[in-house]
């Protein structure tokens, strides 16, 4: 990280200096200042400006914290896979099983660590894309259930095409618009899914398993989420050094997981109690007897066209999900120095769901709680000591850790060869290793990801401030510059939204559960209703330009929003920084931030954690 | 509380005043300097002191804080006395029972809150007693069972008189040299024990229930110790308002218990699980089929002898246990205005122990964790701001709370209307509500009560120290002035003593358990060696004074160890306070505890914490 040739990486040619700042529309006027207009534009400047560094993504691995991150890495990114799969399993008739979630988390891998601008950005199966999927399966059931992969490949195909629409037409620049009102809202309602579905894999030990299976799930449940939050409590603490506490955190869930996974198989009461493991098949086979090659062209027509809409919102889903977890992957507490490229990331987001929609596995995405964790296991953090004198004499100066992040090792191979591990893990022997985690362990995963995905969150925090007895809130604290009512109201739309998802994509499952008498309703609610909920989300970043401003006044929006990455590396790649109409310039934004970040230093990102 | 009357009433008339200071046996020359051959000079000023203050105890009471103290200690007192009983009932032949338990905490209660000069001192059903009939009747059953009934009736009177015989010469005064080396080891042991209680109990719903009732047992009791764990944090933060924040720290057991009780009964895999409760049998009745009185003139004069040496360790085990609860209860951190009396409430216990002898209830005593959080219920907390100015410029200074104790509502009342309301609990109606209670809520009782004690202990909080990169400690932190190689042989001793206690009274009848290969040793080991446990535990005050100062200096033990009861008017009770051999002036300990005060506060009791 710090020798003289790294040190070097960073600063390509001058020549080429110049590009990184000529991706703009500023001060261009006529058809050249639409954007749409100037098909691949934002592509092409992607790639130019992120090809010098490509050398440097090699050469800078071969530090301490790729070995970490990759270890951390495969954990976060492969546990909540297994586990949604395990879910989609049960929900697709047994069409997407083990080797699908695998196949598709490793060809992610392969291709965003070698061909993507930015490889901090993890993709993978996501709890929403199995969300999907089995509400396409809910559907297509009542007509046929059979012809369900080739309607998911078409799906595949139609979203592939929307995509490179969208990454050649430059549609991405408008991620600029997305703060922290869209991106903490979306955290959240991740998070709720989350835990949401830890909670749904427990009922479902209770149904198929009883009461003994489902209660010791219960309790490695939450005992695997304690055993990993109190590591990382650990980890952030004052306690032995602060190398050691490090290890602790790196290797949470490698400890929680061997642990547990252990204990789920001590001999006595443990041992006799049947619980659910991983359900695995014949290694680098597909689930279903068939081969991987989907036959798309054995479809009808009809139902090719049906698959249009289904295609679109898979890309609307994807455009807000992969970009935003690319965002919080290089947010603005990250201390990056290699440009982003999101335009370019994009259309290779819609080759690799073409490639899964062809071969009938999941299509992967931007993981959205685990991607910052990847560039947090890369970034070197360190604690320094901060004294406050105080007045109270000598010796009662307050002595507390103030966290740096002082740089980040940008570079491929710590998701190159977290993706050869997924490949390791498909062949047989591992296959078993598999066989013996408990379902349980992925609800604690559920767990812990979603927690850390809502505990952390602006929202959590502004509540808090909300219910803190007025007297000990500090002086200098920004968010007391804002009323109560209006900071009331900020958390209110955000919760509103997170509501109105959740409402789309969980309740209505859940009266059918309950109620069977609901479930034709349900049925016949979902198939119009259920899959816009991407549109749901997309909307949050309108509202958040159109109308939030008629509700707030500039100087609020300045304490109360913030930009989700405000790197020039990172904003050069969407055209510059946003400009919203009436308001203060946006370079203002982030107060709050800036003034818990000279009191406390950043937090380091927990497991899952957006911001903060 | 704060009325011109309750303001008088802690100042009786002059010329009593005087009989506080007059129990001393400094200048007393000759036998009259010989304390135990002033046969009940303690009792006499005991009472003398006491009597002029019996009105406003009764006066006193009508606060709220009463009516929180009620609720709170029939939760604190009731529920490990029922699970201690669940666990004596199976270990003595189903001898004791619920209503032999509830009995004896009535009278218990009654008793010393009317004739007690100090009834902030909950005296009830502890684990030790509990430990210690089942071992005698380990060691009873191997000669004859149907004895057991009788030999406790005659434990009971020898116990009785060898209490009678401690409380007439003076010697509750040595109990002055406890200091917190012993308070916090003991402290520490008794946690100790309430935890491994916990486990046992939830390890014997796996034995007699299977493993549906033993997990979701385990699950129920993790959550139950969560639940009141989380109120309790909430309670001594700073959201909300000071009063609501009180509120649940209250009716943290109440809130609990009934939740989770409910919890056991929600139809579904819940209700269909066969748990244990609590078991009952006809109200009033001694669980055996036999009246009140023991027949104890029936038994053979041999036994009678034998009963006497276990009367002996009764006394020796109730000398501490009781005192050091006494002590407790009135701390240093609580600013009692009233008298002690030590010698008189032995005597009390005298009574007591020969009543419950005679009609065959388990012996009460002095209640280690929860009297303290006794007095803690009744004090009013203020919590004040405390505004640091620092360097860092205006609205910059750091804002805390600062707990103060600024009164204690003594009165005998709450511990009067306690005992009523455990009368109450023996009628049969309510016996059955008590029979709707799972064992799993009794384990996490145990759980909450233990860690209370150990978490919050002196010995955790030097290891902490011991443990924190030495840059983030307050540089006037006292601990500094002792070097850490001190502080670890300090933890060390008190461990080493928690170890033993633990192994006398714990690990051989663990091994029993584990390796039926061992019963027969075991078996015979308890007979001579366990219940010599009480003598370990009172042996720790003499290595105290003349063990410890050889390997501390005067200066270490000025910061190391603390009086755990420095009142005025509690030291009157022993006859002044203690001097060490070769130490410095015992006035200045607490160096520690004084510069936590004056930084935080007192901090609030927890459930079950000696100490801070």
């Amino acid at each position: 990280m710090s020798t003289p040739e790294d040190a070097e990486a960073p600063s390509p040619p001058l020549g080429r200096m110049k590009s990184v700042a000529s991706y703009t529309y500023d001060n261009i006027t006529g058809w050249k200042s639409v954007r749409i207009l100037r098909i691949g534009r934002g592509m092409y400047h992607d790639v130019r400006r992120r090809l010098p560094y490509y050398w440097s993504d090699i050469r800078d691995a071969w530090t301490y914290r790729t070995v970490a991150s990759i270890v951390r890495m495969y954990f976060v990114n492969m546990l909540p896979a297994i586990a949604y799969t395990l879910d989609m399993h049960r929900r697709t008739g047994e069409f997407y099983g083990i080797n699908e979630a695998l196949f598709s988390s490793a060809l992610a891998a392969m291709v965003f660590s070698i061909f993507a601008v930015q490889p901090l950005t993890i993709v993978g199966i996501t709890g929403l894309i199995s969300l999907f999927n089995y509400t396409i399966y809910d559907i297509i059931k009542i007509y046929d259930p059979s012809i369900y992969p080739e309607f998911m490949c078409w799906v595949g195909i139609w979203g592939a095409i929307f995509h490179w629409i969208v990454a050649l037409c430059n549609m991405c620049d408008y991620m600029r618009y997305a703060t922290d009102f869209s991106s903490e809202t979306f955290g959240f309602y991740v998070g709720t899914i989350y835990i949401s579905k830890g909670v749904e894999e427990l009922i479902s030990e209770f149904t198929s398993k009883g009461s003994a299976g489902g209660f010791v799930s219960c309790m490695i449940a939450i005992l695997y989420f304690l055993t990993i939050y109190t590591l990382e409590i650990i980890g952030s603490s004052t306690v032995w050094t602060a190398a050691f506490r490090g290890l602790l955190a790196d290797y949470a869930y490698v400890i929680g997981t061997i642990f547990w996974v252990g204990f789920s198989h001590i001999p006595g009461p443990l041992k006799a109690v049947d619980m659910t493991r991983v359900p695995i098949s014949k290694a680098f086979y597909p689930t279903q007897p068939r081969g991987w090659l989907i036959h798309f062209w054995e479809l009808d027509v009809k139902w090719i066209f049906v698959a249009l809409p289904f295609g679109f919102l898979i890309m609307l889903l994807f455009y807000y999900d992969h970009n935003v977890s690319s965002l919080t992957a290089q947010a603005r507490q990250f201390p990056l120095k290699k440009p982003a490229g999101f335009h370019w990331d994009f259309f290779l987001l819609g080759c690799t769901t073409f490639i899964s929609g062809i071969i009938g596995i999941p299509f992967p995405n931007g993981l959205v709680p685990q991607a910052p964790v990847h560039t947090d296991s890369l970034t070197v953090y360190e604690t320094d000591l901060c004294v406050v004198p105080t007045d109270e004499g000598e010796g009662a100066e307050i002595r507390r850790p103030v966290i740096k992040a002082t740089a980040v090792v940008e570079q491929r191979i710590s998701h190159f060869v977290m993706g050869l591990a997924i490949i390791g893990t498909m062949t047989g022997p591992l296959l078993i290793v598999l066989h013996t985690m408990p379902a349980a362990v992925f609800a604690g995963v559920f767990f812990i990801v979603g927690w850390g995905s809502i505990g952390s969150s602006g929202i959590m925090q502004k509540a808090i401030h909300l219910v803190r007895e007025n007297r000990f809130v500090q002086r200098d604290e920004p968010l007391l510059n804002v009323r109560n009512r209006k900071i009331l109201l900020w958390i209110s739309c955000q919760l509103i939204a997170v509501a109105a998802c959740v409402a789309i994509s969980e309740t209505i499952a859940a009266i059918g559960i309950i109620f069977p008498l609901f479930m034709a309703l349900s049925k016949c609610l979902t198939e119009f209703y259920f899959p816009g909920f991407p549109v749901l989300i997309i909307a949050l970043i309108p509202i958040r330009v159109f109308i939030i401003p008629r509700w707030f006044s500039g100087d609020e929006l300045v304490v109360l929003d913030d930009m989700t990455a405000n790197n020039k590396a990172v904003l050069a790649s969407l055209g510059g920084p946003p400009t919203f109409p009436g308001e203060k310039r946006v370079q203002d934004y982030g107060i709050e931030r800036r003034h818990s970040e000279q009191k406390k230093g950043v937090d380091r990102q927990r497991a899952g954690s957006i911001h903060r």
